[in-house]
């Protein structure tokens, strides 16, 4: 419970005001790729008036931002040279697949800047970075909202409003760099997770990657099964509803996530294996019903209680906030660092 | 294709039109357990018009059913015998363990009434009708609708309108029982699905009663998983839906069709098995990921065309609306019985 304030939220801002909060940062946002996430950063960051510009591949994505009056650019290397210059918070809003070339023109363009990601998966991000050298300045993050659309015309300056932003506390991380990361999450409207890139890449296999192969794997199933169609009601549409997601992306969600998914996997194949024994042998599926209904009910009742109490850069706090995110705790509002402490 | 009329649903009146429907049945609707479908069932019949009388065992729903203005007893017995006198359509809707009771009951009070009933498995009822020497006055049915509450209280006279209603359309169903369930569904404002009852309850378990396992695995799956309930969005929430459903209810659900849902429970597991295996070898679930995405496409366009063409009681009329059913269609106006034909 390290680092967890169970009381009430509404007297988080009373338990927030003995320590002097930072002042607000004046770091300029360099986001790279404007995309439906990208994009929905830009105008959340210029919302809270933050000085942000941005890159995207396509002259198409370019247009539409400048349009609605954004400062966007086709050429990286620029941007880039714009970045280091201002020792902007870089932000990679690419898929996966574009990583490996932003990072190399990073390496070489700008180094020095601090730098995250809103990319879905942690670990596989973490090991590209490191693979360029560049894990001195980097902390990871994944905002955990979307929509069923895509490009810049897709991206709304509310889109991270009361939505969970996972920041990553791994042992490299700095603490001024996790600062920045956490008031840019929080200038876009978000409650921040702290947590461990391992532990956000399990839990995000059981409770979204987990699901999506679940639902394909009810769609298919039905499929073969004359009249399945004809008699489908509630459970069937909401059980398979993320099925009708793009291949493309479950495809990239999933195996990018390999290892922690074939966990859950097996744990759910485990269980339904027991259910299917039980019906041949006891007539019972008491275990597996009793079990998710059990779990089920804990996750109605979950409660997020404010993180409220860790300082950081202070001694252990990367390990003080990751127990505080696995227990449950959020961060509402900007925690203190060591170097602001009033 | 028999008996299905895939044309556009707006000219279903013109098309049934030449045949003359049958004269709206007068016969009696004798309800037995007047719980949510029930309750339910006899507030809709009245609404149709039709003469209703039911029986409950607790004297709490009775009470209630008569304060709402309803002919309810809790005097089995006495119910039978004015079904029997009147010949009245008599309505199993008693949870399966007082079927066996109710059967001892009717064989000896209401031997020759049209006898259905409307449970969730068929045929595991269909067995225990046949055991009390019941079959040839019986027609299963079940309409599939329902909410997450239970009692007299919980029942509305709309709940049926707009929800498929299967009727069972076994090689032994009787003809004029046939069109009695029919106009009873069809009277509270469901349309009807024809099926046999070994197909239908093939089709549950894939629908229902695997989506409601699933669901559980998944639930329990994330409960082991820390980190996992505070970052559940979406597809966990949707996808595990159904586990906050009463244990006791799926079991009864799950364990009443064992054989058909460890079908299914068998192909899902196979489908988990080879993307696990795919995730370890290839590093690709392309093929779960693909089929499942073209089921649930399916799915979303899947159309329910009219059934306009068979006659009830004419030669073959069974497999007839039995494929008819199982192409999709549905009846949504009476079909004429060869006995009533102008």
């Amino acid at each position: 419970m390290v680092g967890v304030d169970f009381s009430d939220e509404r007297s988080r801002e009373e338990q927030a005001a003995p320590m002097s909060a930072p002042a607000k940062s004046n770091r300029p946002v360099c986001v790279l790729g404007l995309g439906l996430i990208g994009g929905s950063l830009m105008r959340a960051a210029r919302a809270a008036d933050r000085e942000v510009f941005g890159y995207n591949r396509s002259l198409d994505g370019v247009e539409a931002a400048r349009f609605d009056g954004f400062d966007a650019s086709a050429d990286l290397d620029d941007v880039l040279r714009r970045a280091s210059d201002a020792t902007a918070l870089i932000v990679l809003a690419v898929p996966m697949p574009a990583l490996p070339t932003m990072l190399d023109h990073i390496r070489v363009a700008a180094p020095n800047c601090p730098l995250t990601d809103v990319t879905s998966v942690k670990v596989a991000v973490l090991q590209a970075v490191q693979d360029h050298d560049l894990l001195a300045r980097f902390v990871g993050g994944h905002p955990m909202t979307g929509t069923a659309h895509s490009g810049w015309t897709a991206g709304a300056a509310n889109l991270f409003v009361g939505a969970p932003w996972v920041i990553s506390v791994d042992d490299h991380v700095d603490a001024e760099v996790w600062a920045d990361v956490m008031q840019l999450a929080l200038d876009c409207g978000s409650f921040v997770v702290p947590a461990r890139s391992d532990e956000h890449d399990a839990a995000a296999a059981a409770i979204s990657h987990l699901p999506h192969l679940v639902a394909e794997a009810v769609a298919a199933t039905a499929a073969d099964v004359p009249l399945a169609f004809a008699l489908a009601a509630g459970s069937f549409r909401d059980g398979t509803r993320v099925a009708a997601t793009s291949p493309d992306l479950v495809r990239a969600m999933c195996e990018a996530n390999a290892d922690p998914l074939r966990n859950a996997l097996s744990r759910t194949i485990d269980l339904l294996v027991h259910a299917r024994d039980g019906l041949a042998t006891t007539g019972s599926v008491a275990d597996l019903v009793e079990s998710g209904h059990a779990a089920r009910t804990h996750y109605d009742d979950y409660t997020r209680p404010e993180i409220a109490t860790v300082t950081i850069g202070s001694d252990d706090w990367r390990r003080e906030l990751a127990a505080a995110g696995r227990a449950g705790g959020v961060v509402r509002s900007a925690l203190p660092t060591l170097g602001n402490r009033g």
